[in-house]
């Protein structure tokens, strides 16, 4: 068993700065949290992208698939922003024998507060767990690529489907 | 999707009085871990024991079996002490169309730095996603009962299989 | 021994909306940081502002002036924003029979790290052992107002003095 | 403006082995307190016991006073269990020229909610402010000793005087 993580940037690894009262895309925070939850299974981390989600375009979603396609790994987690995972998931799927799993936070995984661990621990558990094919795990719940939205209104992720 | 947690006790649920010096066994942290980690899914949390897990015996074990037996749910959650988590797997196996994950932590959820939030993520997600059948969440790992053991020298779960 | 706790928006209270991508000053988390410290003397909280401190102008600092002046409290801590507490400081001198410190947080209270706790910790103390006069408590230190200066490029308050 | 901490061991200083389910005193927090509140003063830290306090004895307070009264420094933050922070507060009274607050936590300082941060922040604002004596900084005040208990039923410090 052998897990791949790629990160991308999002909410998840955002840091403030107080002396400019920013809020950016820091380092990533991923490592520290499998740390943390005293993940004892081979994993890297590849740091592809650092981004908010609503910058990300057609252009970094094809370099995240050549990525993968080009790779030997068969089990990969992406952190990556909200705001347009869902779009990401799309671009991703029909990569055969990949289980792709994305996921992110809503809070800053900084935060006391944050849904940023729940969040990664559910994706490694889909990543060991599903078939092929491509995920996000969010709001506590597993969603296939292309019948999931998030509702920004209600700060969550929801089915697509009735 | 509907998930129904039954908490066991154990160290994800231990709180420590000052007065008396002592680390007790207190009130789940589930409902919280699942707030803050802004779960938007059914669930229903159940308290059936309050125990470390040393002193869970083969009458608690039936106690379990039984309740999820006559229950009408498909997918559980039981947080449970990790030194006898796997006996209470084992004792759990055969129960059709059921998918139960078993978690719990290596560290109390109420400390800073704890292993509890990631694996009560990878449990939830687990019991979306795995076949029916018995599994173990921890260590960043999903092991299958029957072929899990907890390593107390190195202080984490294994796979028993070569 | 009473405490009376003035609260002005800052740092110390931002909190963090997705949807978004904004971080604004939300209520105040003085009372939460009280309670988790298990604070046992008298006190109570007003909140007068609720801004950035680069917001705050001559007339807040009038308000806030004029309202301790007609107070009947001899102790006062009052969170407030970095960037200019050494200003608001500086008008609130000469006040006779109280002692007022300002205190804030250079990180925001909810963050996982935060110097936020320890500097409320700081101002508590000096509100009660510090003959009557204003203080800033930051950066572990005990300055008095009009010796003390905020050194945005180190990120830290300092002394004035040579 | 130096401070120099001694760390004795207490519950602030408890960590938790998992493997036993004991609960021991482990390395001192108190550098991780200060860097993680942005402490910008000149200070150093002395472990000279790692004890409960149930079991400093009068040898032991005598060894810290001994200590500090060969010592150079002026201002000390001695962090402490809490049980018999009042006798030892005792021990230490009479050293001329000395500012010496004694301060601990009720919750270990690796508790995710914890007063130790609070406290600490107390401790060093005290140890800058106070004229020369011992004091107690504990439930969000400051004691003289002499004139401070520790109520174990409620959990609390409280003065002695009514």
């Amino acid at each position: 068993m052998r897990i791949r993580f790629i990160t991308t940037g999002g909410t998840i690894d955002k840091i403030y700065f107080d002396a400019l009262s920013q809020f950016e895309v820091g380092e990533s925070v991923v490592q520290h949290i499998l740390a943390d939850a005293l993940v004892d299974i081979e994993y890297d981390v590849v740091s592809l992208l650092q981004k908010d989600s609503l910058e990300i375009d057609e252009k970094d979603r094809q370099l995240l698939r050549d990525y993968i396609e080009a790779d030997d790994a068969t089990r990969y987690v992406i952190t990556h922003g909200t705001d347009t995972m869902p779009e990401t998931a799309d671009a991703l799927s029909g990569l055969e024998g990949r289980t792709i799993v994305l996921t992110g936070a809503l809070t800053p995984a900084r935060f006391r507060t944050t849904d940023a661990v729940f969040n990664v621990g559910m994706a490694i558990a889909t990543a060991q767990v599903a078939s092929p094919g491509v995920y996000i795990a969010m709001s506590g719940q597993i969603f296939d690529a292309g019948a999931v939205r998030k509702n920004r209104t209600e700060n969550r992720f929801e089915s697509t489907s009735l």
